[in-house]
């Protein structure tokens, strides 16, 4: 059982470590919408993510004895960074399993920070990690089942909250669903009365499936997304907390994300990935139900190629 | 005579009305550069430039019986924006100059803070302002000559240093020269000892050369440069205050200008425009001088086409 209290050990666990990151707000957003909204600025995190608050606590987490022997993951995308960050800061090793097909950006990004890359075909990659970890002795941090690194995403909208007050609506992505369920975690602590929302891209909508049935769905094979953070299938912890805060998970189409990010880039002036970018997306499709609301809003990263201002 | 007075007077005046902005800092330029660099973000201010707090200082200033009749700028740029914003906040009428060959969405900037513009050909900008002027007794805010724009501008160097504590060399962006001259004050009240830099494109590098030969240089005529904020020649007012404060102007190329933009929005998570982004590249060009120290940097402004992402 994840708790608020584990949120909370967390913040006080990574603090110096991770960006107590900005708060924005947006006359124009607000006017579109008439309700006002506060955006949690994670791209602007370390990493470019809120994926180092979870990696962070993870690692601090680990008694002395257990990080000497390191940590590994097969996560290539911001969380293969994020915790080859955490790890370059308690300075201990760390090795990222990743597919032989992984972009040079992604590769680049884990060998910033010091870690080891192992590479591998893409079907290997879980029986890889788990070989290192037997051989090594080194510990699994997972993306977004573990629960140091679930607690340690609910800083974000710890920090939200704590930045603006009485919120009455509260937004996170969701993919794995660590984000979301350690905002719930805090949202239910801290604002019981608020509506706790997930967006989710309409293309890979195993979240909003999941809770519409009560029972976790798989992904469904080959679909895929510009919001390419948000690709991995619930995870089964953070489902339970989902489900457990009551969550409205909220689906966005591809065109809506496009013009998302646009709206970041030209209108705050912050690059958002289009993962990030759908929660503006997922407040816009409800707009009618937000009018005179509150909304805190977590952007959850800056990672990205730009692909979306071509199109 | 402008002094740190009025800036403390125009931080005072204009609280509540712009942003506080955040101060970023990267790990990664820090490595590059061997030195701590702080980012204040005025791209994240209100109309996405740091002209927004010398326009709501000027338009506050007003008496109410001067302020009633309007006020007048035939400034197209960011400035026209921040003037039609101020307008807003007091609630008095604002007009517009334009050249008829102004880009729509400068047009739409202007008229999206309900100001009137007010289209006529280029070269007779001047005339048709200083023809309202007398018309309607409306007061010309002038972009970078008016005393309390130059004193508003400043507000974005005292905040950043009030949120840094010891910086030892301080920087910003030289066009009209308002916002360089009003950082000049500041530095010159709170950290005498720093040393205060201009950064000016190489193309359009008339402070440069009125700096080295003490005597105002106009800006040649035809040349033009990707930073279109800083395309204007230096004002006589703010020339004396950067003559008087021993700043030093660092010219920077356009591909330099370029490489500082691409940095900003894949390492920053921020859009800044050209001019904004010259600070980075002065930063580089003088690289070996700044190791090991502590800089403050005003990114001015965010407004921009992503024209330069193409290149």
């Amino acid at each position: 059982m994840i708790t608020f209290a584990d949120v909370c050990t967390a913040a006080s666990r990574i603090r110096g470590h991770v960006h107590r990151t900005p708060v924005l707000t947006s006359a124009t957003f607000d006017r579109e919408l008439g309700a006002r909204t506060f955006w949690k600025c994670e791209n602007l995190q370390k990493c470019g993510a809120f994926k180092a608050r979870g990696a962070m606590n993870a690692v601090l987490a680990l008694p002395a004895d257990v990080a000497r022997a390191g940590v590994v993951t097969h996560s290539s995308g911001n969380h293969g960074a994020a915790l080859a960050y955490a790890a370059q800061v308690r300075g201990i090793p760390c090795a990222v399993v990743m597919p032989d097909s992984a972009p040079d950006v992604k590769v680049l990004a884990v060998r910033h920070y010091g870690a080891e890359i192992v590479f591998c075909k893409i079907a290997e990659r879980e029986a890889m990690s788990a070989r290192l970890q037997r051989e090594r002795g080194a510990t699994l941090i997972h993306p977004f089942e573990h629960p140091d690194v679930i607690a340690g995403q609910g800083t974000a909208m710890l920090e939200l909250i704590e930045d603006t007050g009485d919120l009455d609506v509260l937004i996170a992505p969701v993919g794995g669903g660590g984000l979301c369920a350690g905002s719930t975690l805090v949202a239910q602590a801290m604002r019981p009365r608020a509506a706790m929302l997930g967006a989710e891209p309409k293309n890979v909508d195993d979240a909003a499936r999941s809770m519409a049935t009560g029972v976790r769905q798989p992904r469904v094979e080959g679909t895929t997304s510009l919001a390419d953070g948000l690709l991995t299938g619930i995870g089964e912890r953070a489902f339970a907390i989902l489900l457990a805060g009551k969550v409205r998970v909220v689906t966005v189409d591809e065109a809506a994300i496009v013009a998302a990010c646009r709206f970041f880039a030209e209108r705050l002036k912050i690059v958002v990935e289009p993962s990030g970018a759908t929660v503006l997306a997922a407040l816009r499709a409800i707009a009618p139900e937000l009018r005179g609301r509150r909304i805190g809003a977590v952007i959850s990263g800056g990672n990205t190629d730009f692909r979306w201002l071509q199109s």
